[in-house]
């Protein structure tokens, strides 16, 4: 029973930030949907950092079930499955009305600078999904669907910095063009690219 | 006297909400730190969204003044030009040690789903800066810089959507490699880029 309170609590609380911020949030906001008190609440979890680290958690464990799912299947080409990944994120926001964005992104924008515990905490879920966009990027080049010299660690940042840029204009515009503009961007520019000459003389 | 203080808080507010979410901020914080009652603060903008709207247009007119003097410098070429801006852009956030983001983007974050005035005013914002983005990216192609069949209007729109993922990654990990980067990889893109073959069979 009351590990299910702690759970319903991680659940709604990721649903809760990746639609607002925290401060929007509201601990009050959460505490009331899911019909538990202040007191049980910090029984859980004992901070209201704590607890934000553990929704950390549990959504990035959903997203690496979906990086695995899509990036690993070897039966897609590597750049198809990047496709493939970004067609069903739009999908997953367009059930929402594209009213939720990425929790990850939303913690990192409204960041407090003395929070260093989170900020970590955040880094760390962007340098695991770079890594899964590197890893596919880099089974893309070995596939020659990208220049042999491509920079695809590179790439990754480029990926997951202009899809968080992408998710805010979808939710500010309320549909999906943003991302799918994007995604045709990024792969454009991953098979064109390699060498990147603007590095050498700027 | 009032109408100093008015400029006060719209100038506090541009500071506050470049660094933190409206909820973040609170309207507390602001009165406080600028002296006011919220019986002022009320006779003066009549609401919250109102003086939204009034620290938005403030914000505009700062970035007008920036695109116009560096965009529209003519002794320099079009993507330097370009270069430029994410240059200063990134000096300065490092002024502020990379706490302050973007005001635009921050609102666009945490935008309510109800709030249609804010949506469209921050929309309206985006839309001028592609505006001035897709004039100067008109320059380089005609400058022989990118190539003739280069889409500069959709080229704009990423370079505003990955501006705004690239100032979000700043802000979380604290120093400008993000800005850097991206500016190097959408100048390179860009660069490159011209017919977008993705578009025509994805």
């Amino acid at each position: 029973m009351s590990h299910d309170t702690r759970e319903r609590l991680v659940r709604r609380g990721v649903e809760l930030l990746t639609e607002f911020s925290f401060g929007a949030m509201g601990l009050d906001r959460l505490l009331q949907s899911v019909g538990v008190t202040k007191g049980s609440f910090y029984h859980f979890f004992g901070s209201k950092q704590a607890f934000t680290l553990e929704v950390i958690g549990a959504y990035e464990a959903y997203f690496e079930e979906r990086f695995a799912r899509i990036f690993g299947d070897r039966t897609v080409p590597p750049l198809q499955r990047m496709r493939r990944w970004m067609d069903e994120a739009r999908q997953g926001m367009a059930r929402h009305g594209f009213r939720r964005g990425c929790l990850v992104g939303n913690l990192s924008q409204e960041l407090g600078p003395h929070d260093e515990a989170l900020r970590e905490r955040l880094q760390a879920v962007f340098r695991r999904w770079e890594d899964w966009a590197d890893a596919v990027l880099g089974a893309a080049r070995d596939a020659g669907e990208l220049p042999p010299a491509a920079d695809t660690r590179q790439l990754a940042r480029m990926f997951c910095i202009g899809w968080q840029g992408a998710i805010l204009r979808a939710k500010l515009e309320g549909h999906g063009q943003p991302l799918d503009d994007f995604a045709t961007f990024f792969l454009d520019a991953a098979r064109r690219g390699g060498d990147a000459p603007d590095r050498r003389h700027r």
